[in-house]
């Protein structure tokens, strides 16, 4: 019994279960008392609520990543503990992997500790077959950085990478390129949301979607260099998931002779280091983990004080021009 | 009083008060004798060493790093936490920065917790003036990644970076380079001992090691090549402490219009994925994180079950050879 099953039995938010133990007047006296009274049956006492509203707690947060040597992921970890550190609360780090049973237990495992939110980094935890983040979400708030589940107590804070891609696709066809590749490594959440932005501007734009000018390949330099030249075929613009991918379509470029941009454009994704060491320097979307990141952080803090916060947010990413794109 | 306490007192290894308690046939009887003498007079029980020896722990380990967005940290702490795991210890973090004060504040916060253990990643915290690391070691043992301080429960794994500077000098030298510049970006140990391999086998070639070819940038691609095309010198290589230092060498030698390697060699280091994402591909050593984190682990896991291990172990890095080095 916690906050979490008061607020599921009197069929309220927990930020207004929060808000009726602080007496506050923004609840009117029919839910106050209705709240009060499974208060009663339960036999609960406002000080039991302590943990889910950060009085009496362990000041420590949970944050849950699939690999942690990713830089994205890195450099969202590195802003999270930073921040969540100016406010007082300490960090458990848990690498799940990318499987999902192991994801689920690393959610379980985590919960096992005193903790007083769980964040977790990556469009990979969006899938809605993690049950375990419905049950996370029982104990204490669930916060998803790029990704979003429609469940009480679980926080959806996403880059809009649909606009993002929709946007870039666009740029390259009113540069007058005609066969654009979409290159991804993963079908996360964010990669599918890539995807669909990318094949909704073709149709937008009259052009159809040709499977084959849809690859997948793993996220790394050589792995995506290698398959665009195995696959044969013809195209004058790549747009990547990952910045690795992205630099192996430059490669990819170099073997065949081809000149970046005006025989092929590229566009990464995440405007990471690698962006500015390749040559020519690639045009990159900047996802904005920072501000993800942020607005995570902030958002916890409003929900540990009771306060009530949408349950999705969004933050718009730009793209980063360089000179694989500069027509 | 601990463990370490005790251990000073009987002016013993703690893994010896250990052996005493379990009654290891190890210890000589005197040795036993004295230690039990100590114990006594402190009214100490084995159980009171619960904590110290992994028994009855909270299996937890604290890792401390200046900043787990730089690749190099970000992939020790990946290997660091997915093996902890393995052997059923949850790991706090903490990204200390790189001031010596708020290292030294990380170190007090962690210590606060309850860990069985204290890692630290990276030359960093080699300082000696980080006097909290002696502190630290009278309640836990210290482990450090890239460091070492000579001081009882404090156990350095050190990549052998003078080894591997002073063989990619000479290499460099014996390939008929005159003038090769140092390029580094902090005076960490483990850049100090770079810097020492560079200048030591300079000498041994009869060389002078000129000052003006010693040149220290901000760790970030465009920062390096603006420092080369400012200062104006000759050079016909360069041997950087970073892949991204060296990645602007790199952009230096394009701006120049110098043809690498021919007229001008580049090293680079930790051969992360900048190293293969950069054209010409670069050469740069391979400073075995991956090696080093599992030394550490392994014994971190020894000094727990009260093994004796040595206070120093070092791990060789070699050369990858790409195309910068292609003579």
């Amino acid at each position: 019994m916690n906050i979490y099953d008061i607020a599921r039995l009197a069929d309220v938010s927990i930020a207004t279960v929060s808000r009726v133990v602080n007496d506050s007047p923004r609840v009117s006296e029919k839910t106050k008392e209705k709240v009060r009274r499974v208060m009663e049956e339960n036999h609960y006492t406002p000080n039991v609520f302590a943990r889910g509203l950060g009085l009496n707690s362990m000041k420590t947060v949970g944050i849950v990543c699939p690999d942690v040597a990713d830089p994205y992921m890195a450099k969202a970890v590195s802003y999270l503990e930073k921040n969540l550190r100016g406010y007082g609360y300490d960090c458990i780090l848990y690498c799940s992997g990318y499987d999902i049973e192991d994801k689920q237990q690393a959610v379980e495992l985590i919960l096992k500790k005193r903790i007083d939110a769980l964040i977790l980094v990556g469009s990979n935890y969006a899938d809605e077959k993690l049950d375990c983040l419905r049950e996370a979400a029982r104990e204490v708030p669930v916060f998803l950085i790029n990704g979003y589940q429609p469940y009480d107590n679980i926080y959806g804070v996403l880059a809009e990478d649909y606009q993002a891609v929709y946007d870039v696709t666009e740029e390259l066809l009113l540069a007058g390129k005609k066969r654009i590749l979409f290159l991804g490594s993963s079908d996360s959440h964010s990669a599918m949301n890539k995807r669909r932005g990318y094949e909704a501007a073709l149709l937008a734009h009259g052009l159809e979607v040709e499977t084959e000018l849809v690859q997948y390949s793993k996220n790394e330099v050589f792995a995506a260099r290698d398959l665009l030249l195995r696959c044969r075929l013809e195209f004058d613009g790549v747009i990547a998931t990952e910045d690795g991918l992205a630099v192996g379509a430059l490669k990819y470029a170099r073997a065949r002779g081809l000149k970046v941009p005006e025989e092929i454009a590229v566009v990464g994704y995440n405007n990471s280091e690698l962006a500015v060491s390749c040559e020519p320097e690639l045009s990159s979307v900047d996802n904005r983990a920072e501000a993800l990141c942020r607005t995570a952080i902030d958002s916890m803090m409003a929900v540990l004080s009771g306060e009530e916060i949408p349950g999705k947010q969004t933050i718009r990413c730009h793209l980063v021009k360089r000179e694989t794109t500069d027509f």
